[in-house]
């Protein structure tokens, strides 16, 4: 049976994260007993990956809950939404963040009057959005795995995967899945600069699951599509908007562009959590991050101090760009938008 | 003044390159006194760049002839050749290297009987390649110049400056040269993973120069594209095809792509040196490095051991991606093939 490293899970009313910022050459688990160290845990990035994040909220705010020595409804819903907003300010760009708070704070409001039973309430559909989100994944691969071929050769972007997610992952777990139906690829992964989650942790995975993968560096992505090295492109996404815009790990956008160049299909893998129908594109913020994240690898210095550093996390990758976005729900083919519309209902 | 770092030099019959690569945080010079030092700076990179790679060949041919105790022609010519084919099995795609050796090579075999007198012969042409290569960059410079207007924000990659030459630079050179003029700029520059050149190179050279300048990751070029960060982009080269087909630094073909896609002009700067007429695409040999310059970022691992790397070290840019190619004669415009003949009255 094959290792998999579990992003998080609630053991023991504690939330336990494995340290993605010391993978791959060590494993230590951070045991979270205060929502405010799930929220540090967020914004440093030793959890990373909009589906694990949003579960990590949902989590922090049942830290919150069983901590809480409120005396009323009202002054214990004071509290957990004094946290939500503490979480809300953690990273601006991934959905599902905001969609597990919201989700957890409208359970809350419904649970009625006592402080027990909306404690449980809040614990219960916490548990629920990270049990949830491994079902929305296995389905995803489900589905997804129908788009691959025995003999595939795969880039993927950025980490999808099980420290991704809850557990299982989207596009990384679409290839999960189409190993797991006999079909034989190969995953050319991406390093992903500067936070080398793709080096780091999908080579880690794929490793531990005996998949065969060739790590490359961001630039290298042309060259491999010219030697048709690669004949099919599977990236996560952070935010999904209405009208089919992924908003994903920068370097999508990058990947996007070089795979309509080369006539390469283009899936994207999330599950419909990700989907922001209410903002347009000018809505949305794209983190920026601290400039020491490109100033340095490692503990070596890299950019002479003093000079500019530009370092956007995320990119959006425009409908035309996409050949088709699975979900759990189903593929969703082009015309995205249209694709969109029926799925949701809208 | 601008304060400026020489690649190479030749002083008191030693070659002095400066260790690239302990840049940005320490300036350490190297005093090569032997060709076999040399063949080992630039087989690990501690000097790169095709121009000066080329140079660096020419002057340990130069030590080879001065260290030299042979007692005839033939005996003396038998070594020097011996050296010849170490350098050239430094590294493979630069053709700069093999038109530097041969062109001392020549001159050797031209420069009559007396060992004394090709001695002489060898050290003179070596110094005329690195002085030659100074003022080609110039008129390179120059020409490139008049492409760029007041409030332009270029791209380049990797490092063309006079790091990467004898002096001044390639595509460098002609940022340096238009800021000359007083025209005002903002130079973007990818880290270029994996050595980093244009992290850890560029960005110095135009911080000494006080040249704006913003460091970003490989995988941000579409995204600054896309938000029309960048007018134009600005590459070097380290071998030029006959058809118009750009050899370089890997990355280049992946900016190159998105350059078309955001219709924005691709210019190449190299030297006529850097052009092979003889061989076709087939032909060329694209240098694979060895996968620790992937796995490590500094002294961090970052790939899991055990995992697979791939690192080309190169990549090839088809001429339809190529707006123009600028060269000390002047500027080549597509047809590439077409003005690459009359240059070269094919």
């Amino acid at each position: 049976m094959a290792l998999r490293i579990r992003s998080i899970e609630w053991k023991e009313n504690k939330v336990i994260i494995v340290n993605q910022l010391k993978l791959p050459t060590e494993i230590e688990y951070i045991e979270c007993t205060t929502p405010e160290r799930v929220v540090e845990a967020i914004k440093n990035m030793e959890i990373r990956g909009a589906p694990a994040i949003g579960a990590a909220a949902a989590y922090a705010l049942a830290l919150a809950a069983i901590r809480s020595n409120a005396k009323s409804r009202k002054e214990f819903l004071k509290e957990i939404y004094e946290v939500a907003e503490k979480l809300k300010s953690t990273r601006p760009t991934a959905i599902n963040l905001f969609w597990a708070i919201n989700r957890v704070l409208k359970s809350a409001e419904r649970a009625g009057e006592s402080i027990e039973k909306i404690v449980m309430t809040i614990v219960d559909e916490a548990k629920k959005i990270a049990e949830e989100d491994i079902r929305a994944n296995k389905l995803i691969g489900k589905h997804g795995a129908k788009l691959i071929e025995d003999g595939d050769c795969i880039l993927t972007h950025c980490n999808t995967g099980s420290l991704a997610t809850v557990d299982y992952g989207t596009a990384l777990g679409i290839i999960r899945a189409a190993v797991e139906e006999g079909k034989k690829i190969h995953v050319y992964v991406t390093e992903t600069r500067p936070k080398l989650q793709g080096a780091r942790l999908t080579a880690l995975e794929l490793k531990y699951e005996n998949i065969p993968v060739t790590v490359i560096c961001d630039g290298m992505v042309g060259y491999i599509m010219q030697e048709e090295l690669v004949n099919k492109v599977f990236v996560g996404a952070d935010r999904i908007l209405r009208m089919g815009h992924v908003i994903n790990k920068i370097g999508t956008y990058t990947i996007a562009v070089l795979a309509k160049y080369h006539n390469i299909p283009f899936y994207v893998a999330a599950p419909t959590s990700t989907f922001d129908l209410k903002n347009s594109l000018d809505q949305i913020k794209i983190e920026e991050r601290s400039p020491e994240e490109v100033a340095f690898c490692g503990n070596m210095r890299v950019v002479p101090e003093g000079v500019n550093i530009f370092n956007p996390a995320f990119d959006v990758t425009p409908p035309q760009l996409i050949t088709a976005i699975i979900t759990e729900k189903g593929i969703l083919e082009t015309p995205l938008d249209r694709a969109i519309a029926k799925m949701f209902n809208l």
